[in-house]
């Protein structure tokens, strides 16, 4: 069986709704239908979600909020309208939305993840209706019901272990269940959502519980691509990839999924593959455990601006037992997570994400290193970008970062950092901002120029 | 005025020593000469410290070692034979080796201290006798009548900072001062050694609290070379590098001098000349501070073996503020220093120098790390080698990395890691142990083939 989860744009009218119905009626694979709330329509619509954060913002300062909950109401009105649903459904979740209202306001966190909760839930519910007029053997069913338990921090959940034991049920219903994303239930029984990517997480949760064949996850792209279509013309489409290659892209910018959301199925090897719902004949892109790499080593090319490295100079630093760690220490005391630590011998650099650090933080910084390590020289720079070229095939292939390299001299593209790790999924090379852009048009060419539509 | 150390080879004989003479007195500049005891005068011979060990050690046994010291009287014997000095100053070198062996029996660590420094400090005055005899105006000059104060570790003095002011009214000297290296003394009066390259530390302290124009450190070879000579054949000679330069180097092989003997000359910046007792007419080799280096953005190939890494896996990994340094404490509790921490995004691999390891400390080592960072996967690899090209330019040359890597693909050595650092004084290439000489040779090619016989 196959979990399929559909997201904001997936399911934003009745137009897409309809899209998701002929893609589950067509495969009855599809036993788990995962839905977010109603995303955008056009490109400066609002999302449902998000005027249910204006709903809750407003009903928490002023005590009610009439015109932001029909602003949500008249989102699922258009739906159900152009869905041939009647008024029910919408009188139904109008109760349902002044009923969370009535939660407790001294609890303004949960009264908050209730709210913005009710997207999701909202939208099952009225997916479900459809699918049922339509001929679809179909039911909504509530996280709570199905035995979704997390952690209870407001915006925050984390997945109980206990769910994945519940979830497996799911696998022997006779109808296609139609199930609400981005929030799990407490074992005391209050409402939790999760972090950022929220759907994609319930997905992965339950793909993994009912250790499903596939975890299909719609989109409105045809497949990941090996490089940002803003940048490359017409890049190459992915067909198959592995997680580690799609978490190193992701960090650059590659932004298919938010990384944690794929962790359940990840750790339980449920193949994930992403798809079109504006376009399901295309076969999308496989994320799997492993793949072969002799044709295409690298698969893809990602870059992140808004870096800055800290450089710190000391002669005979490698004698010195502890150096290093004491290092991160006075980061990790200004709360800072660091991204690579490149050295020669009596230098390091550590390079961290700019929009941590201000002009007080660098001070503290410098001025804690030179007084505690007893440094030569230390100091910061700014605006990097860190390139990264990915692939499972890089470690067994001799010459990539011959390529690499000298595709960046041929765009004179000065490399101010190299990290390559023993893994060797990835090649990371550090470059001016203003060069980003050049060298990844460059690294493109080098190892897709002249390659076919798609890779695996 | 100079400053000029001479190593065991330049004092190993009256040959020798005649040599030096024609040096010190072909240049009224060099005012302090800092000599090392009797080296070996063939490639089997053993060094007169070596002999000192062996008297020390058979003394603090049996309580008597007339054999072994009667073996070091006679190396002092044919010097001072071959010079015609006559028996009155071996007399004395004797005397002065039983004085020694009436110290304190209970502080063996000082008794072995004063019983090795002899070899240095009965040379110099021998050396000087000899310089008095053939006309130079020339004085023995003991370091704790100079000065020169150290902390009270045996076999690891540390320089005290009141030394280079003691030290600097040797500039006014009208006489040649020749000075023993490898000891100082504690503000107590006991004696006490350097550790491993005893004399061109004391060579480096004498030149900077001279605040000397030059420190020349005469040795036996006629400059430092661009590589290996037992690798690559006939390399050329680099008549200027920098200090940091020769650090980044002598890291990877290229022993011309123990790292820690430079540290004072480099703090005072005064230029050192490596130059052949054998052949003073050639120009040797200068280490300075800053060079130009357009022509030679590149000075040396190194490479050095015996290196493990410790490959760490997890999934997120680098949203985990503190994971790095909590990976090195580890490390650290087990007394281990590391020499590089290249990383990918959800792995790292820290390298170590392989001789630190034991399979008792690995097992434990991942066991803490597996138990503490519930990470995904961690294993040890060995047999690494650090290949380094090395240069001031490589920072503001484009290409460089481009030409190494590239070399390296063409002899088919696969790089197991990267590592340049934001300074971009040298590039740190990890290779497998097996393909080390091919990839210096390679190296060597790509950045020295068709090169004159120096370079600058």
């Amino acid at each position: 069986m196959k979990v399929a989860k559909f997201g904001g744009t997936s399911v934003a009218s009745a137009e897409q709704i309809k899209k998701v119905a002929a893609i589950v009626a067509d495969d009855s694979e599809r036993k788990v239908i995962v839905v977010s709330a109603p995303g955008k329509r056009y490109s400066d619509d609002t999302k449902v979600t998000d005027l249910l954060i204006a709903l809750g913002e407003a009903y928490l300062e002023k005590g009610e909020a009439e015109a932001e909950l029909q602003a949500v109401v008249s989102r699922y009105e258009d739906i159900a309208d152009g869905l041939d649903l009647g008024k029910e459904i919408v009188a139904t979740i109008e109760a349902d939305l002044r009923d969370r209202l009535t939660f407790d306001r001294n609890r303004p966190e949960s009264l908050m993840d209730l709210i913005k909760a009710s997207g999701e839930d909202n939208n099952a519910k009225l997916i479900a209706d459809y699918f049922q007029r339509i001929g679809l053997n179909a039911t909504y069913l509530n996280p709570q019901d199905a035995g979704l338990l997390v952690s209870d921090e407001p915006g925050n959940a984390q997945v109980l272990p206990e769910t994945f034991e519940h979830l497996e049920k799911l696998r022997d219903s006779d109808e296609v269940i139609v199930f609400p994303g981005f929030f799990g239930y407490s074992k005391e029984g209050t409402l939790v959502t999760f972090p950022r990517g929220g759907s994609d997480i319930t997905g992965s949760i339950v793909a993994a519980g009912t250790k499903a064949d596939l975890y299909e996850n719609f989109t409105d792209v045809d497949s990941v691509f090996a490089a940002n279509p803003n940048v490359v013309d017409n890049p190459v489409k992915i067909k198959k990839m592995t997680y580690r290659e799609m978490r190193e892209l992701s960090y650059a910018g590659f932004s298919v999924f938010h990384d944690e959301a794929l962790i359940p199925a990840f750790r339980n090897r449920i193949p994930v593959c992403v798809k079109n719902t504006n376009n399901p004949a295309s076969t999308g892109t496989m994320i799997i455990s492993e793949r072969e790499y002799f044709l295409s080593p690298v698969i893809g090319i990602a870059a992140d601006e808004g870096f800055a490295t800290i450089y710190v100079r000391k002669y005979l630093m490698n004698r010195e037992v502890g150096f290093g760690r004491k290092l991160l220490q006075i980061l990790e005391d200004e709360g800072l997570s660091y991204e690579h630590m490149p050295s020669g011998i009596d230098d390091t650099s550590v390079i961290v994400r700019q929009h941590q650090l201000t002009a007080e933080i660098e001070e503290r910084i410098i001025d804690r290193i030179q007084k505690e390590l007893c440094v030569d020289d230390v100091y910061f720079e700014h605006d990097f970008s860190m390139v990264m070229i990915v692939g499972e095939g890089m470690h067994n292939t001799v010459g990539v970062s011959a390529r690499a390299t000298a595709a960046l001299a041929r765009a004179s593209v000065n490399i101010e950092m190299i990290n390559q790790g023993s893994s060797e999924v990835s090649l990371v090379l550090g470059v001016h901002a203003e060069d980003t852009d050049r060298a990844v048009r460059e690294l493109y060419q080098e190892f897709f120029g002249g390659a076919d539509e798609s890779i695996e």
